[in-house]
């Protein structure tokens, strides 16, 4: 039997390149070298004969796709692959029911398909994204995993395509030009829906319990980087209550053309091949399952074509990202110093800053934040080229990216999100005694002094202040046009934090 | 013979290309400089005294931003500038109603903000996009313009402030911190519903009147841009109609945060200085005004700090026109030729491609709709990085550049739309001889024989024709696999085009 | 009191706004509908005849795109009509030298020509970026008007061709294809060497003037916004100085393939109809006539398929505008205040920032650059676009797209850059009272402790401080460590701004 | 001994979310729950003590990192990590050579480092990419592997700190701040010496070879995507090999900011507590390591303040990326069909296309390459804003992000130009055949009638081909213009394709 060195190219494929190649050190061809042969299997296609591991179920397409394409490391996300197992699943059961496929077949194919949906089976999806821009491949590595793993249950001989074929039971009534998409809808709607806007809600609901917290903390507002009229810390809260709040409506908006299933559109989006009732029938299987309100596509030549949809939730991940740059930006500005920077809230102290320093706490998680938003925003762009010079005629061909990009994006965006809630929101303090210094060294104040005074005298005493570097108060009272009493009656700065029917 | 004067030139080429340049308005130097060359009169701010064009409505603080800002020639786009104008006309209303602004005041900043609105004064708005990031100073051009034209129709001496007051009447119970806002919501708002969303509609319609033309017709499919089964044209063409069609439910749904006014949030969103019934009148008055259903923003900390409403709004923009690049794409794609490209439809001639070949047609109009759908990607990442970078604390400051963008990619869009409907789509034809002759050479109606001659010698025949280039049928009749008769009996790609409950 | 039509408003806001209207140019409609109103003259193409005005040079084609490309109001950039217009005065000789055009008819060209390069004729360009991706419009716009213009000199009608042919003696030895790179390239590569660099120079010396004068304050340095170890603000200002020498490098850099120009590849790159000698003798001629180095490209398709050139222009600007927004956010951080900011350094007042707080002064020259940054970060995007899907085969079509973004970038770059060293770097104060107050405060200074009373020691009066609110040296002679004599001697920040052989 | 489950969170870190939670299967939670406690030493930093796993060398920051950082699983690129080893151990030769250092240190540290180049220690790396903006964790996760590698060689106690510190040895004169930095430059310039230039070059060669192969075959130019004149194959593939031959050129540029090493600015740039000596003497031990050119950079407040190298890598690498698109992209639209694409090029059959259709053979390289291509266009973008929003006062903050994205593009690029050469470029094989018979039939070649017969006539020729689809040399014969014998003199496509003296 011929022996191929699996272990070496596995290794190979998933090391990233070595930078001291020649140099320092071992080449990484040396690092891989020599280690053992492993036994095979052959399984074919029609072009011919192929090796693979004999301990893998994968078949002759899977293994070819590791031949030609070893870039890169990243390999298809498991939630695609999951989601391509409950579409297997689906078809199985609408094949059935449809008479079209025995119920022994059917449920070899569901057992295998709920393995894999179960995680059991990971390691048996070795392909990149960086494949056929179909995913074809990725959708011939379940299908032959599931009719070998079939095959191996039924205790037929692995590799054999019998009693399970991989084409023509596993994929029946599909092509990898509806499967893959309807699994980039199946798996970025669950993700949305069970991940994103979960962590979203946490979010926001520890922002709202800081808006009440910081509600008597008066302290000055800021427009252009500058001092401004006072607010409240609960205000300023508040905002960033709302941006969440809207970024969960933008999350549900995004699902509704993610809900529509491509299924059924089979090769070039006519159907061929599928039985007319099938699509409607496959989309209520899948719905079943995942517990998501999936729908066949009106349009199944615009599912196949283009990814609008996936587009747009590229779109609406960045739009959230952007409202959560803005809330960690202010939070780690607010929490500067810890004596030359704002000051105003303190964050918790997760780890040490410094050995030297005890009150330097750095925004870590603050930064760790930013840095997935900047990330988001950059996927959204390669989902957004993929959507440009991947849609010609019948078929968008950069499929695997798009769902990569947009898979990123909702995990980083929802485990981030959850981090920054626990490791930072809700351990936020307000600095009482700093707020009040800065709030009643603040000039703004002196627009309460107007109706009292009128305008001239106010400015007069705001311009001394500034010039002298001293108080409203001192000022007022060195021009001898206030006296501390009166400048205590009516400057009050909670007064200034809400509309008022009389001024 | 004259000779250039090479060094003059270079000068003329150094200064910046002024779109204005001694036309609409004099110079910009002649604005700020030169201004013993023309009639001024004094206007005052609180830094003092600055010399204004005479025959201009502009006052102090315009002027200042003329001489601070000599940035580019993008002015304020004009969409903003009446929207502004509405935002003073509603304003005066609601401060009337609410016993703060005697009517005949209120009368007076009404009519001179109705002669804006209805674009009398376009000239008064000389300002740049790139000025103060909260806009204050286009809000100041459009109190100072409303007050002295108000002044001059009540009789009253231009730049006395006397008897309408450009920030005590005009500007009343605003800030431009929530003015300024509040008008990007409306001018965006107005255009995605009176032009981007109609023109989208133009496209869809034309799209499906193009795919009930085109059902007649079976083509080959193209899927990785190789042959692929058969289709209909018009099942092509329903494909784009969805897509358009998703693109006004995307339209529609990113005006939902738009309809949130920030007016009443004043500085910083505390809405000090206004009537605690004010901020919900003024958003019934705009959306009377309007026929939009304005209402007040729930929170206008948010409103204010973070433009999270228009950078959905840019993203869903971005999604329409990679929708509509893929259209184009196609269209430019299936009329290419005359000769040797896929020449399936013909595009209507609309200029001279060349003097030399009558036959060739650029597809121009596609050409300028994927130019138009680039910038519009392009423009979302410049709103995007204005939401990213200019937003800290209570203000975000990068508004005239988030409004610009949008504007022009609302406008591009809807006018490119408008353009490629009417100069391109309408008038495609489908070129009947040229998708017969492809249609019929396919290879890939071999599918049809599996049932009647089985997949082994269907692939024969496939092989066969392939090799030596001929047509199946040929290669059919050669192997003595089948008859000329029974290849026209069976191989019927009208056919292949949809689902069939018996295969 | 006249009441509003808005009926009317609505109507006039929905149509696009042009810019134009009823100013430079008559209104678009004018232009191509109303022309009974204005005396008109018949051109012809070889579609036919079209009228135009009877004032205006140009002829048919530019009003055919006129009629069919009715997108946007953003005209082609003088810029590039300049650069056009000095192409053809370079290919007139060119064509003398060779022989191929008589000595007259080339004066004629070069005087029309030069008067364009002037500035004399900017009204006769009307045509709009969004049209055919080629620029074959605008190219023939400047064949017409120089044909025309060259004509009325010369005595002869306007609009017979005669004796100066647009195409044939125009337009000779050249196409569309490849005289609109090459005015891309000229362009673009004058733009930057005689504006953006010198911009950058001007930017870069003022914040080499700054860095020497802030070599004296010593002050808090900040990482992850917190409070770090002492240095001078001359150093921070070095940094930023760094920045932008190295962005002048980098623009030098992207001029190498902006010299490479793309003349003599006529239609497809091959040079058909041209003379061998001819590529090199024209880009000779564009070297002599700009003064910058231009040669002709080692290879003519790659300069009419691609424009891998401007995608590299591109992502230089947005580099350079990625510096210049650090140091603009910088700047206004350390301006911030004035109470409750930072406050370390004072920006210039340039206009009132608010009528009741004299101190207040916004950061508006920084808020312009950050939008300004922002722009070129987007329009990077945007000519990456045009770079991505516009290029097929033989010929990129998003010319005009890619011109327009990138000269954009280029003018707003340059111009931001001189309004913020202008208005705002030269006129930076350092606020020593504040810098020192800061510094002094500052815990980190506890470091210079370590090596006279040990890490321990020093670790305990740091947390003292900061648990207290107190200043170091008060908490060391609380703890009984050391006296004030001591902790004056030791702790010396201005020790701590440099590298040392003995610590 | 506590035990933490060690394994169960290692898991849970790299496993993606599961679309399945709750529904058809398992939780997460409980595929990772009841595996075995494993036994772990306790580690200390400042904050106290930590529970690490007995067998990692790791300590007590790396561990907090991972408690507080659970977001995806993207792990610290391992090239940076390498990259930082070889930091240390320059470092560690540095320091000893100043006299800082004992010998018996520097050699430990010195060994432990090679051992992590050698790639001897992948393991004991696990944190993510979203962790402290400044990399510090990673960096103290290098520090404390060095630490407990060497102690355990020295026969020390691993957790000891003794006899080899984590800071003060193995980070001796060393910050985060300029450590982290360093190393990206390291790992960023070696990777784009070794692994992208030599991939850009194999593309190029394997380029240039089929420019010359092709030479011979004269086919139909198309520009617009429309018939346009003759050209050579190799013509054609002459522009893609200037393409990436520049691609080249630009690489080397790229490389010029990143060989200046931030490493002795320390912690805000100042050099504290490092030997004036030793910024020059670390790079110089750096470029000895690593055979690159590395030196000191002149301004070390750039280089931790900003990342402008790193944007500008970011930016070639997307220029790069949109030339290869473009090639991508004509190679698989000049070998679509076979039958009812242009098919003027056959490309390598590497995987069956389909069961069905023997002659399709998908371009699935040219779509590898595109999706690379779209990711290195957003990874620009992740980048991009990395600089924007991560740059304030003395430290960027998000240099793992820049990193990460950077260091992906690269070896995605190279790996799939490698891919797509090998895989496909060397196989392209052109079809003689097609290339003719579109040639033969171009309405274009009327061009070369017009010296013998006039442009009229000829113009008559096309147009009536045009319209009867047939040839022109039988309208030329059916219209009396021409005989046949002087159609084939007269019309020689291959006379076309260069220029000419005489026309």
């Amino acid at each position: 039997m011929k022996t191929i060195n699996y272990t070496a190219r596995v290794l190979e494929l998933m090391k990233p390149s070595n930078p001291m190649d020649g140099k320092l050190l071992r080449s990484a061809e040396a690092e891989v070298a020599g280690l053992d042969d492993i036994p095979t299997r052959v399984e074919t296609d029609t072009m011919g004969e192929v090796h693979v591991p004999a301990d893998r179920y994968w078949g002759a397409q899977t293994q070819r796709s590791l031949d030609n394409f070893k870039i890169g490391g990243e390999r298809m996300p498991v939630q695609l692959i999951r989601a391509l197992a409950m579409v297997k699943h689906a078809a199985a059961t609408a094949n059935e029911k449809l008479g079209k496929l025995p119920k022994h077949i059917a449920d070899a194919i569901r057992d295998a398909a709920a393995e894999i949906v179960e995680g059991k089976h990971d390691d048996q999806f070795p392909l990149v994204v960086w494949q056929t821009g179909s995913g074809t491949q990725t959708n011939m590595n379940v299908n032959e995993v599931i009719s070998n793993r079939a095959i191996e249950k039924m205790g037929g001989t692995v590799g054999s395509k019998e009693p399970v074929h991989p084409n023509d039971h596993v994929n029946m009534s599909q092509s990898s030009n509806d499967v893959f998409p309807t699994a980039m809808s199946v798996a970025t709607a669950y993700e949305v829906k069970e991940k994103l806007i979960p962590a979203l809600k946490l979010l926001r609901d520890a922002l709202e319990v800081k808006t009440k917290e910081f509600e008597p903390f008066v302290k000055v507002g800021r427009t252009h980087l500058m001092d401004a009229v006072p607010m409240t810390l609960g205000q300023e809260f508040s905002g960033y209550t709302q941006q969440v709040h809207n970024g969960m409506v933008r999350a549900k908006g995004a699902m509704v053309h993610l809900l529509e299933l491509a299924l059924g559109g089979t090769a070039v989006g006519t159907g061929l091949n599928s039985h007319p009732a099938y699509a409607a029938l496959v989309a209520e299987e899948i719905a079943k399952i995942t517990g998501l309100p999936f729908v066949t596509a009106p349009n199944k030549f615009e599912s196949l074509a283009a990814h609008d949809a996936q587009v747009a939730l590229a779109g609406m991940l960045k739009t959230v990202a952007v409202s959560i740059i803005k809330i960690a930006n202010d939070i780690r500005l607010l929490g500067s110093g810890p004596r030359a920077g704002l000051g105003e809230i303190m964050l918790p102290a997760n780890e040490p800053g410094s050995s030297i320093m005890p009150g330097k706490v750095n925004p870590t998680q603050c930064e760790a934040m930013l840095m997935v938003c900047a990330q988001v925003v950059g996927n959204d762009l390669g989902a957004t080229v993929g959507g440009i010079a991947g849609s010609h005629f019948e078929l968008n061909v950069a499929k695997p990216l798009i769902a990569y990009n947009n898979l990123q994006s909702i995990r980083l965006l929802a485990d981030a999100t959850v981090s920054f809630t626990k490791n930072c929101v809700v351990g936020i303090e307000a600095n009482q005694h700093r707020i009040d210094e800065l709030m009643r060294s603040s000039l703004m104040l002196v627009t309460a002094l107007n109706p009292h005074i009128g305008y001239d005298k106010a400015a007069k005493i705001a311009k001394l202040a500034h010039s002298e570097n001293t108080s409203l108060k001192e000022a007022g009272i060195k021009l001898g046009i206030l006296t501390s009493e009166e400048f205590d009656k009516w400057v009050r700065p909670e007064d200034m934090c809400y509309p008022k029917a009389k001024l």
